[in-house]
């Protein structure tokens, strides 16, 4: 439960609370996702703002405002390179936002846009990442209203830095959050895993696997829209970026006081994917994708939620990849092909800095 | 007009338009709100997102959306040194966004908010500004609903970058935009102007000018409410922050088509600001305000608006500077004290980078 704010507290006293003292500075893995991200919000953030809704910890923030009910969210977006298989800074900094909308059911509407540029940076860059962006939006069908842009001095930036933000509008009766999950409950997820790491990995380390790997960054609003069409009883929704499908798994268990059992073999993992994993030494169950859903799903809709989301481009490799289950609850478990089954912890970072 | 976004133009292939090929990078000035940021705005990313809401140049974008009329906003902070005196870059944050939405008339209701940190900064800061960002956020009567958090490696960064977006109810009725702004409008200052930018260029040049001078950062949404209380007829609201008063009126005259005319002796600069503006040798008029709002009223209602802003602690110092008129469309003159007159242009970038 998020402390509540005290009027006693003195912002320019505040110090470290005990948990953190160990580490007392931002490292890489404090982005990552995990665990130490996870620290980072419920020590720091949580009880600085002292509300509770942003302790919900679910991708998007659902609130009513003038009798609407709304979704809102917001991601900044560091990704290097900037340009890289299958899309750019300024697809991921459209499409992950629409989709952490789309994440509580939410038709995303609207997208502010605020650029953080490194002075000397290329104008051609600049509008090359606002040519993707708008292109994105498009595709998506949003509309970014609202912008911004500073710019820092060479040596304090990346060429650009995006963060968008969006807004949406949550269909009444939609109810989709990471407390929903339940014992019985199909987890599916929309298609093959891993592309968007691996693609980022390919271009920053200078790898090649075979054959060129493209980033997965979509929209999935859409899908989420024919999802919905089927049945209302969907309970999670979750696009697991950074952490792979590892960390948003653990979080829903957690969120939801449930576990997970996944079947290793079911898991659709690419062969390219495959093989860079095994080459590098990385479980594909942590690699982002920027274009794939994880969903929970009354076992009695499951079969209806998959064909709808097959029929739908987004979904064509849609795949039931295990259950809900009230053992272990908190802890994601795999069975794995011989039989066997491994614990997949929350990872404490990323094994891939700035991957969005 | 923007530009529609045509299906041909591949993102990739963007170059620079002509207007921009002599100045083919970023520099500091694009970021300074003035004529080097409308620049960058009309010639990249409005062609390039391809809509009209975002060519309304206002501080916030008002949309329709599930039969509420919202205002969204966004704006990334970037301040150096990140506390100074009066305040920190976590007021900032959601004081300056808060406003933004304000000067639309709206009701701010719930924040963002998008950290980016550089690599190794103290947990401590961090927690000391995510604390001022809670305290703000509870005196401004506004939530911070959803974050986020990157980290980038060091000197990729400085120490904290935050992002923050809201969204605000707009009261049926109010229409307060830039093209509102109609000859013969009282042109009134909400109080005196420059601490902010004198604040911060203090301590930034380790310079003392006799007094501590203490940034007006401040939420100003209970003082527009009030003034709103009063009478619908408020034309236009800007809180001028970048580029200083010189930089709101321009956008407005350019806006609205007409002209304004400022009384040199009514605007009223503390002794301090006008000390350190006279040793640095900078005009007061282009210096930044982060409490500060400047209103376009029809005549009939300035002294009503004006009492009214003069009983809230906010508006105390509220005064009338000068007049809307229909001569010298799309430029800004000041009357000095010497029964002349000179031209107060926008400015190009802004004279102290990083003041937001």
């Amino acid at each position: 439960m998020p402390e509540q704010l005290a009027d006693t507290v003195d912002p320019a006293n505040w110090t470290c609370p005990a948990p953190l003292r160990d580490q007392p500075v931002v490292v890489m893995g404090h982005g990552g996702g995990g665990a130490l991200s996870a620290e980072l919000m419920e020590q720091v953030f949580v009880p600085a703002y002292g509300n509770a809704t942003l302790a919900g910890l679910a991708d998007s923030a659902v609130l009513e405002l003038g009798g609407a009910r709304l979704a809102f969210s917001t991601d900044s977006y560091v990704v290097r390179p900037l340009f890289f298989p299958g899309g750019s800074l300024g697809d991921l900094a459209v499409n992950g936002t629409v989709n952490d909308l789309a994440m509580s059911g939410a038709r995303p509407a609207y997208l502010s846009a605020a650029f953080v540029l490194e002075e000397g940076v290329e104008l051609t860059v600049v509008g090359r990442i606002a040519r993707a962006m708008g292109a994105a939006a498009e595709i998506a069908g949003v509309t970014i209203a609202t912008g911004d842009t500073k710019v820092v001095e060479s040596g304090h930036g990346d060429g650009v830095y995006v963060t968008t933000a969006g807004v949406g509008l949550v269909p009444d009766g939609v109810d989709i959050r990471p407390q929903r999950a339940r014992p019985g409950d199909a987890v599916i997820v929309s298609g093959p895993i891993g592309l968007h790491g691996v693609a980022i990995m390919s271009v920053r380390e200078g790898l090649e696997f075979g054959v060129e790997v493209a980033s997965d960054t979509a929209p999935l609003a859409d899908l989420v829209a024919a999802m919905l069409a089927v049945t209302p009883d969907i309970h999670v929704l979750r696009d697991p970026t950074r952490g792979g499908l590892a960390a948003s798994l653990n979080e829903i268990a957690r969120a939801s006081g449930t576990g997970v059992r996944l079947q290793e073999r079911a898991v659709p993992v690419p062969d390219a994917v495959a093989n860079a994993c095994g080459f590098l030494g990385l479980d594909p169950l942590y690699v982002a994708n920027e274009g794939r859903l994880v969903a929970f799903v009354s076992p009695s809709a499951a079969d209806e939620v998959l064909a709808a989301m097959r029929a739908h481009p987004q979904g064509a490799g849609a795949t039931l990849i295990g259950e809900c289950v009230a053992d272990h609850p908190g802890m994601v478990v795999v069975a794995t092909g011989l039989g066997g089954t491994r614990v997949v912890d929350l990872p404490l970072g990323e094994q891939l800095p700035r991957i969005c």
